[in-house]
C-alpha cells in the first residue's frame, strides 16, 4: 500500500482498477531471416489485426466524441492501406532478407524524417500519424499490448503521465471513473477534462506512473488530492463511506440548481460555466448554471482538415444558445495559435508561442476566417441572448478594428434580408497587463470585460504556466493580481459596464471572497463547481468582504493574502 | 541606384563597399573518383588551407575581442587535427572511391547527427564546432570564397541577414565602417552592437542581403533609416556633407561632455549608460556618462566552457568600479536564461523561454552560482560606487531571499577579515508587470528600482519583441506602460527611493519628455545616446512637462501619445 500526494484537479471519490496508459517497449533485436515470405505474412497478418483494432475505435470514437474528431482514425487507417508505405517495406524484407519489424521500423522512419522536416504543419501531422500507426502494428508483430483507451470495457482508473486532448479523446467515458497522473496542474488540460466529465482526478503527482502496475487497485481521492495504491479492506471501507458522504453533498448542492446565487446581505451575483461544445449545455444547465460565462469556440476548429463552415458554425452557436433559452451565452471568438495549434492553417513555429501570433492578432490578419465566424455569430444571435467577446485584446486600435468588422458583416446581413439581433453586447477578454491597467480606456467603448486569469496571471508574473521550473509563480493570490482585477472591476463599474472572470481563478473557494470583495459581477467556471461556489457564497457577507478591500489590495505577498481569506473571509 | 527603407540603429552616416556575409553555395554533385590519392592530397590541402585561416583570425580575435572570447577558434582547431573526424574521412575515400567533398560532408555529418541527438547542450555546441568548420573546408575543396569577416583588411559595410552574436565577435572594427541587415529592430543584438561600436547601422530592411553584391557602392544613413544602393556621385556628394555636418553636430554634443544634465527649469537628472565588459567604460566616460546604470554581467560568462571563477569575476568589476571613480555603478546579478543560454549550464529547453527559468529564478536555484558573483561584488565593492540590482524580480519573496543571501556572503566576508563596503544599495530590475503594479510594496524594502523597458512591455503586451508576426505590439508609448512606470517612480520616491530605466526606451528621443514628465531620476542607455539625450533634455521644462502627466496617463493610445509629444513636449 502506498499513498501518493498530488493536486486535487475535479472532486469526488473513485474507486477501481489501474489502467496504464503508457505505450509499452517495442524495442527488438536485428536478425536477417530465412524466410522472407514468413515475414511478409506476419506483417499482412499485424496489419489486418491493426486495422480491425482502429475499425473498432474510430466506431467508438464517433459515438463518444463525434464525428469529426474521429477523423484521425480515418488518417490513421489510410496510413495502413497506402501501398507507398507498405510495398517498400514487403520489397526490404524480400530483399534485404529483413524481419518483418526491422523493415517496417527502417521505412516508416523514412517517410517520418522525410515529412518531418518539410516546413508544413500538415505533413508534420503526417508523420505523426505514420508513427502512432507504425507503433501499434509494431506491438502487434512484438506481440505485446499496445494500450487502447477506447477500448476498454469495464471499469478503471487511468493512470498515466499526463493525457493529451488525443487521449482524452479516445477515452470510453462509461468506464473511465477516474484519473492519476504525473504532470499537470489545475488547470491542465487533464485537469479541465476531468471537471467537465465529473470524474474524480489528482494531477501533478511526479510518481503514480512508474510506481502503479496494470490493474493494481487505486483509490483516487480529487477531494484532498491523494491517491492510494492497493489499499487495505479498511481504507476501502472508509472512502466507501466518503463517496456516499460526497454523494449527498452533491445531493445538497443540487437542491440549490435553481436558486438565484444571493450573499447572506442579500446581494446577488451570476454563476456562469465554461464550455467548448454544444453538448457541455446539457451539464450546465444540470448544475444550476446561470449563464454560459465563456463559449470556448476553438473545439469547432480542431482535430479537423479544414475551416469550419458558416453553416457548421451557425448550428453549433444556434445549438447553445437554444439550449440556454434566455440566459446569457458569452462567446469568444477564434482563439487559436499558442499552445493551441491548427494543421491546416500552418501558423509560422514560434520561440514564444505564448508571446506570439494568436488570437485576435491572427484574426484581424486572417480576415475572411474572422468574417465567417462573425457572420455565423450575427445569424445565430435570434436564437438566444448572445454576447460576443474578443481575445488577448492588448490594445484599442484592435478593439476598434475587430468591432468595426463585426459591425461591417451585421451590415452586409442585413442587406442580405437576414435577420439580426439588436441587442448584441461586445466585450473584450482582459488577459493582457496592459488592458487590466487602462481598463478606465477600454470601459468607455466595451459593453462587458470578461477576465481570462489563465493567461492574465501568466503574463503578469512573467511565468509559463504549463512548464514547471517557474509554476510555483503563477499565482493567482498575488497581490498585482488582484490590484489589476480591482482596477478593471473599478473602471467599469464607473461606466455601468459589469465584469465577469471566466479563468480558473472564478471558481476556487479561496478567490471567490476575494472576488466578491472586489465587487466581480459574474464568475464563470468549471459547470461542476457552481453549486458548491453557490453553497459558499450563500454564506459569505460582501458587506463585511467589501470592507476588507484595502487591505487585501495593499498586502505584499500571495502568502499573505492567502491566510487573511482562511482567517477572515469566511 | 535603389534607396532601401529599415530601422535607424545606429546614428552616423557611413559610406563604403559592401561585404556580403552570407555563406556560399556549397553544393555540389557527387561522382566516384579514379584516382583516391589525389582525394586525400586535395583534403590535406584544404585541411591546410583552413587551419592557417583559423591561426590568423584566432590571432586577430585575441586582440579584438580578448582571449577568453577567442576560445572558439581553438575549439574550431582541435576539430580540423582531430584524427577520429579525419581518418574516417580518408579511409572512406580509399574503400569507396569518393570524392573528398563527399567523404567529408558524410563523415561531418554523422557526427553532427550523433552529437545534436545527445541531450547535452555541451555536445550540441560540438556538433556546431563541427559544423562550421567542416563549411569551411568544403569551401576550399570546391574554391569558393568562405566569408571571413576577421580578416576584412579595407574598408567595408557589412551586409547581412542578421548578425549573431558570433558574427559581431569576428568583425574587424578598424575597417567595418557601417551596417544593413534584412531583420531586427532597435533593441537586437546587432542594433545595440553597433551603437556600442558608434559605427551606423540600419536594420530590418527586409531585402538588403538578397539586393545588394559585393563590392556594391553603400551609403548607410543610421540618421534617417535608409540605405543607398550604388549612389549616384550627386548623392556621394550630398552624403558626404551630411557625415561632415553630423561629426560637427557630435562637437557640439562633446562640449557637454563634463556638464551636468540640467533641465530649462534647472532641474537635474542623471544620465548613465548600460555595458557589457571592462573595455566599455572608455565610450561611457568618452561620451559623458554621469555612472553605469546596467553593467550586463552575462558576458562574463558568455563563449566560455566553464562558469567564470571568484577571482575573474573580481578583476572585471573592480576594473569598471576603478574606472568610474566615485561615480556610480549599477551591477545586475547574472540573467542567464530566456534567449542567453550557457552551453556548459545545460538549462532545460523551454517551450516559451521568455516566460521560463531564467535570471533571479535560475539563481536562487543555483546558489552555489549566485553566491560566488555575490562574493566577487562585495570584494570589488571597495574599489568604487557600487549598487547590486537583482533581474526579474516577480515576487518580494524572491528579493528578500536574494537579499538574505547577499547579506549572508557578506557576514562570511567580514568573518574571513576581507572589507567591503558598508554602503552599498540593493535594488531591482522592474521588468515584470506584477512588481510594477504593486511597487508600493517594494518600495519599502529595496533602496532603488531600475525599470527594464524591454522585457516590461513585452510582458505588458505579451508580444515577443524578436518575433516578426507580433513586433508592432511592442509600443513603449502604451498608455498601460506609461501608467506602469508612474507608478513604480510615484511609490519610489514616495520612500525616497530613485528609481532608473535602464531599457532601450531611456535614450529615446520621444520617450525622454515623457519619463522628464514622471519623473524619473536616472537614464540609462548606450553610451552614444548619452549625450545627444543632454543636449535634447538641456532644452526641456520639467516643470512644464510635469503639467501634461495626467493627460498623458489618461490617453487611449501610443499613437495619441506620440502625437501630443511630437506636437507639445518640445
Amino acid at each position: 500500500m502506498a499513498n501518493i500526494n498530488g493536486i486535487a484537479a475535479s472532486s469526488g471519490i473513485a474507486i477501481a482498477k489501474a489502467y496504464q496508459l503508457v505505450t509499452p517497449n517495442l524495442s527488438f533485436d536485428r536478425k536477417k531471416v530465412d524466410n522472407p515470405n514468413e515475414e511478409v505474412e506476419r506483417l499482412n497478418k499485424a496489419l489486418l489485426t491493426s486495422k480491425q483494432e482502429l475499425e473498432k475505435i474510430k466506431e467508438h470514437a464517433k459515438k463518444e466524441i463525434g464525428e469529426e474528431h474521429a477523423e484521425i482514425f480515418s488518417a490513421h487507417l489510410l496510413v495502413l492501406s497506402d501501398p507507398e508505405l507498405i510495398n517498400p517495406i514487403k520489397e526490404k524484407i524480400k530483399t534485404e532478407n529483413m524481419m518483418a519489424e526491422a523493415a517496417l521500423e527502417d521505412t516508416a522512419n523514412m517517410f517520418i524524417e522525410m515529412f518531418k522536416t518539410m516546413d508544413n504543419e500538415y505533413m508534420r501531422e503526417r508523420a505523426a500519424d505514420i508513427q502512432d500507426v507504425t507503433k501499434r502494428v509494431l506491438a502487434h508483430l512484438l506481440g505485446v499490448t499496445f494500450p487502447d483507451p477506447a477500448l476498454i470495457d469495464e471499469e478503471v482508473i487511468v493512470i498515466a503521465q499526463d493525457l493529451t486532448p488525443s487521449d482524452t479523446a479516445q477515452l470510453n467515458r462509461q468506464f473511465v471513473k477516474g484519473f492519476a497522473t504525473d504532470i499537470g496542474g489545475r488547470t491542465s488540460h487533464s485537469a479541465i477534462m476531468a471537471r467537465s466529465l465529473e470524474i474524480p482526478a489528482v494531477v501533478g503527482t511526479k510518481e503514480i506512473s512508474s510506481t502503479v502496475h496494470q490493474n493494481d487497485m487505486i483509490i483516487v481521492d480529487g477531494l484532498e488530492g491523494i491517491v492510494i495504491v492497493n489499499p487495505s479492506e479498511d481504507d476501502i471501507a472508509a472512502y466507501k463511506e466518503k463517496q456516499i458522504a460526497f454523494g449527498k453533498q452533491k445531493d445538497i448542492w443540487a437542491q440549490l440548481k435553481d436558486e438565484p446565487t444571493t450573499t447572506s446581505d442579500g446581494e446577488q451575483v451570476e454563476l456562469a460555466a465554461n464550455i467548448g461544445t454544444p453538448d457541455d449545455v446539457h451539464g450546465v444547465l444540470n448544475n444550476g448554471g446561470e449563464g454560459v460565462g465563456l463559449y470556448r469556440t476553438e473545439f469547432l476548429y480542431m482535430g479537423k482538415s479544414d475551416l469550419p463552415t458558416e453553416d457548421e458554425q451557425y448550428d453549433a452557436y444556434k445549438s447553445v444558445l437554444e439550449q440556454m433559452g434566455d440566459k446569457p451565452v458569452v462567446v469568444r471568438t477564434l482563439d487559436v495559435g499558442g499552445d493551441k495549434e491548427l494543421s491546416y492553417l500552418d501558423l509560422p513555429k514560434e520561440l514564444n508561442p505564448f508571446l506570439g501570433f494568436r488570437a485576435i492578432r491572427f484574426c484581424l490578419e486572417n480576415e475572411p476566417v474572422f468574417r465567417t465566424q462573425l457572420r455565423a455569430l450575427l445569424r445565430a444571435s435570434v436564437h438566444g441572448n448572445l454576447k460576443i467577446m474578443f481575445p488577448m485584446i492588448a490594445t484599442l486600435e484592435e478593439f476598434r478594428q475587430a468591432k468595426a468588422i463585426l459591425l461591417d458583416e451585421e451590415e452586409n446581413l442585413t442587406r442580405e434580408g437576414i435577420e439580426v439581433s439588436n441587442d448584441i453586447e461586445v466585450g473584450i477578454m482582459v488577459e493582457i497587463p496592459s488592458t487590466a491597467v487602462i481598463a478606465q480606456q477600454f470601459a468607455k467603448e466595451v459593453d462587458f470585460f470578461s477576465i481570462g486569469t489563465n493567461d492574465l496571471i501568466q503574463y503578469t508574473m512573467a511565468a509559463d504556466r504549463m512548464n514547471e521550473r517557474v509554476s510555483y509563480l503563477y499565482q493567482p493570490y498575488h497581490p498585482a493580481i488582484l490590484n489589476l482585477v480591482n482596477n478593471v472591476i473599478e473602471a467599469a463599474h464607473a461606466k455601468d459596464k459589469w465584469v465577469g472572470m471566466c479563468g480558473e481563478m472564478a471558481g476556487d473557494p479561496i478567490a471567490i471572497p476575494i472576488l466578491l470583495s472586489l465587487g466581480l459581477d459574474e464568475f464563470s467556471m468549471s459547470a461542476t463547481s457552481i453549486l458548491p461556489a453557490r453553497t459558499q457564497i450563500k454564506g459569505l457577507s460582501k458587506g463585511k468582504l467589501a470592507s476588507y478591500k484595502d487591505k487585501l489590495l495593499n498586502m505584499a505577498t500571495a502568502e499573505e493574502v492567502v491566510e487573511f481569506v482562511k482567517e477572515k473571509a469566511k
